[in-house]
């Protein structure tokens, strides 16, 4: 094997790494709103041991581009290329935290009626998953046309989440036992935004490669 | 100069920059608890027009970095330190994003009459932005004893977090007229509460950069 090639063979097995990455927190993120919904205890407590997978990943890709960089010493895109991995583990690593976030909302209330049926949170978390895959998708062929799609994709999901954050209010206004429940699914929701606004990071990064146009980040 | 002097004088250079960043974002966050307390509408939104200069200031650093390992082509510990800068820049971002949030937050409640008079808030602000501050000394000095103390500072900080959230719950269920300005403020402590861990990632890379031993990442 040439060395370009081995080191193709590495920037792929980079690209790999996130992949994975990203389905594993992607899971996570479902089956933390999937232990909430259904009072999961067990669901809930995989999702929050699994936090440890996700920070372990994050360390390995960090240390494979260290380890690239000083073997390679890249130029021009392949450093763009791997500076956009370590940055892109950061945002992965936050949203594998929001799904422990959201996985420690279940536990909270596993034993408490429900206030009310889940439509909108799973719809969210759905929508939010499919952004973590497209986004990944996006970095790993540099498909810049998939990657706004992904930022529009985050409209929807802000829009759900002024939803949600309405209709729980009116709940607590309601009633003032519902109060301390609502306010705990209003963070699980506004966990849900983050992920997605992370999500459209992945993106910028991705459209930062292509085309060397930064983006206006979205705060988060 | 030789190649090492100069090379010397751009770290240098990019450890300013860091230190530049934290202090605008310390300030910030400062800035955007006082528009709250004062409901000044004014700050508020200096602290929302401020929080481009913090994505410029971040995407800078990021060059400088990528700049830097493409030309002098780091090893062991400066590329350590390198990659440190490049993680530290996003945390110095995500929290920037915080102060803009609560400076929103101002906004929305400018012209409702406060709740109560603020007394936690202020010191959750106090001492996120002295986390911040020690923590980036601690990263520009490699001090690991002050890293760690910072990171001993966070319990502190969670802890005033979760007596402003049961409070503001109180609130909540005394009066429902309370509710929708009381939620925001649990953002906004909530935010804060944030501001702190971003600080002890950044401790927790000085310590790795120092003792080589990674530590287990806290959830944000």
């Amino acid at each position: 094997m040439s060395v370009r090639q081995s080191y193709d063979h590495e920037l792929e097995a980079l690209r790999q790494d996130l992949l994975t990455m990203g389905n594993f927190v992607g899971e996570a993120i479902q089956q933390a709103v999937q232990s909430l919904i259904k009072q999961d205890v067990e669901l809930a407590n995989q999702v929050i041991a699994g936090d440890d997978v996700v920070d372990s990943m994050e360390i390995d890709i960090e240390d494979k581009c260290m380890v690239l960089i000083a073997t390679q010493q890249p130029l021009a895109r392949d450093l763009r290329i791997i500076g956009a991995a370590m940055k892109i583990s950061t945002d992965l690593e936050r949203m594998g935290d929001h799904a422990y976030d959201i996985a420690n909302v279940a536990l909270r209330l596993a034993d408490k009626p429900p206030l009310k049926e889940f439509i909108v949170i799973p719809r969210m978390a759905e929508l939010a998953q499919q952004m973590v895959n497209d986004a990944l998708d996006a970095y790993v062929r540099l498909d810049t046309l998939l990657a706004e799609q992904v930022c529009e994709a985050d409209d929807e999901v802000d829009r759900l989440y002024d939803h949600v954050f309405r209709e729980l209010l009116t709940y607590m206004i309601e009633d003032p036992r519902n109060i301390s429940q609502a306010t705990q699914l209003i963070f699980v929701a506004r966990y849900l935004e983050r992920i997605a606004d992370h999500a459209t990071n992945i993106c910028e990064w991705t459209i930062f490669l292509v085309t060397g146009q930064r983006m206006r980040k979205k705060s988060i």
